[in-house]
């Protein structure tokens, strides 16, 4: 069977940049490494719309958020963590691991944060560091305004920290035109590469604050990693194939254009949006983002009953986490996703629906999702 | 040109295992990832002769070393740390980064670390609780003697560590038999993968210590991680098309067999160190390792250029590192080499070595070889 996978990360990848990884493996430290490594690092920072160097980690997208904390701040330090879903709560966690103290503005589930309850926590916390935040959260669907939190932070002096892993390449994030302070990615989303890598860019202000930092750190270690790159290479070995496919993945997405890519990602999510409504099912999220869409799941239906009828289709959606369990189907746009496979994600929400017994009228969201698509 | 790593990780990767992980990208919490999984473990506790869960980080190597620091040890607390080459030092590094602090025994650069000093500086630093070591000192070529380190780390009721990321697969280090508490190792060396997966399992005693530990961790806590493992699961999302090459080559080395996998490395390794001796060269370790095995350049040859002579024909050695940087080859053993790879290996050898003007017998080494590889 067609296997898709519909996931918010890891994401479907370009047969092409599969093909390039099942190449024999290079050697790091090799001239043929080191140019392609220099490519890299140009074609990141076009993506990451930077002038400062972009730096690969072997991890996780969650090892550079841990990265930022143990870089910028210190102990008994504070930060404030905007929380409404799982991915803001991490960085409280990061930060209670470290022994930073933290703010939090909570926001409900499902809603964005309001850029103003974030300046008025500021003023009333006016040690607070730096702000830590998401772009898109992928528990929630929800898109924050990044521009307005870099605005409200550069007021009251704190960095802001911008956890982009699901969101780069999806929506608009001009790094230095916006003065965000950091912001980092993984390679499992909108990169279309398999997981394995992490990214991380820091501002001229953000390397400065990294000097008085006195939290333990060794593969972390940003300072170290710049050293190394300005030589053309990783402090410690790289998951060097996945180093090779993502050479060829930037490669695809500057060809593509960023203006495209935020095109496209908004079409689709549009797209998938208005099948919803035309399925009569409703959204989750109240600010969505063009990253994923949350589909609520209807009241009587068991959503990972819902989930396993679509799998039967070789469609791969992911569910709820947290206290979302069961009760949402989350679709991503990121990834090797084009107007068809948009259009097959829908198709087979509407049958996995009909399987569990919830009267759909199917082909009445394709069709919506087709209409918009079309339109180009 | 047919390439050829001869590097001591990133090393060469079975076709099979390229052509496995070039497959559509699964995902981490399907079901179809969680069976795969399942049988990654138990091929990992065979590698690693342990019934105790063996955790998969991804990270390089030095990430799982990191990971032991920071859940075994406390701040304040003192360790051991057995040094003669850069990846020894690398564990003094990771405790002054978390302010663990550390006795070293300091052994000569090609030499192994005497047991006896070991046990003496556990009688005049009690108070130290972990031996930081390493089994296959891969920038000297030297093999230290782990079973004996575990003897005296027991009698003197501190941990043992052992950084086993070259050697695991290449000498035996049945780990519950020794009593060693934890072993580490990483994918691209004996596990023929590529870079970007870590692995790391402790004894009961690790655990225990682990408990106490007061060091800051997010990504590398170990506890975390082995309670996701027991849901088939990894906290953070695994490069999960590594993890898929790592069950194909996992089979491919359960089949071989560990005792046979032993065979090989110590049938290579004896018939490039013949090799070096009727070349009239010297080897670097007094004690070699079968991972690697270390030439001296011979007086008068530019080492980099030698390297570079070696390059021409599709053959990678790695040179010196640190201050051996120039005056040393390193020729691995790992991966996925037969015999003809390794008399490939003292080929180019000889050939780059009269390429840069230094007068050998050309085919004394290969000869030589093949006498050794010949026996069976």
């Amino acid at each position: 069977m067609k296997e898709r996978l519909f996931t918010p990360g890891p994401t479907m990848v370009p047969e092409e940049v599969l093909l390039e990884m099942a190449k024999p493996v290079v050697h790091h430290r090799s001239e043929e490494f080191g140019r392609l490594f220099a490519q890299v690092q140009e074609d990141l920072k076009y993506l990451f719309q930077t002038e400062n160097p972009v730096l690969i980690l072997t991890s996780s997208g969650t090892g550079a958020m841990e990265a930022a904390v143990a870089n910028l701040l210190s102990r008994r330090d504070t930060a404030l963590v905007v929380r409404g879903g799982k991915f803001g709560e991490r960085w409280g966690e990061i930060c209670e691991a470290y022994g930073v103290r933290y703010v939090a503005v909570d926001v409900e589930w499902g809603y964005a944060v309001d850029p103003e309850d974030v300046r008025k926590a500021l003023r009333d916390h006016p040690e607070v560091r730096a702000v830590l935040a998401t772009q898109s959260e992928t528990s929630t669907g929800v898109l924050h305004d990044v521009k307005a939190l870099a605005e409200v932070a550069r007021e009251a002096d704190a960095l802001l920290v911008v956890d982009a892993i699901s969101s780069l390449g999806a929506h608009p994030l001009p790094m230095d035109e916006w003065g965000v302070d950091v912001v980092l990615t993984g390679s499992q989303k909108g990169l279309m590469l398999p997981p394995g890598l992490a990214f991380i860019s820091l501002s001229e202000r953000a390397w400065k604050a990294a000097e008085r930092s006195d939290l333990p750190k060794y593969y972390w270690d940003l300072a170290k990693a710049r050293s190394s790159l300005s030589k053309g290479q990783t402090p410690y070995t790289p998951a060097v194939s996945l180093v090779v496919g993502l050479a060829r993945s930037l490669k695809i997405l500057r060809e593509v254009g960023l203006e495209s890519l935020w095109r496209r990602h908004a079409r689709h999510a549009e797209a998938t949006r208005r099948a919803v409504g035309a399925l009569g099912l409703e959204l989750f999220s109240h600010s969505p983002s063009n990253v994923l869409t949350i589909v609520k799941v209807p009241d009587g239906v068991d959503g990972k009953a819902l989930l396993k009828a679509a799998q039967a289709y070789g469609a791969t959606f992911a569910g709820g986490q947290e206290k979302l369990s069961g009760k949402v189907v989350r679709i991503t746009h990121l990834g090797y996703m084009d107007d068809f496979d948009t259009l097959s994600a829908v198709a087979a929400l509407e049958r996995a629906l009909r399987d569990v017994g919830y009267d759909v009228p199917l082909g009445k969201g394709v069709a919506a999702a087709q209409e918009v698509l079309s339109e180009g």
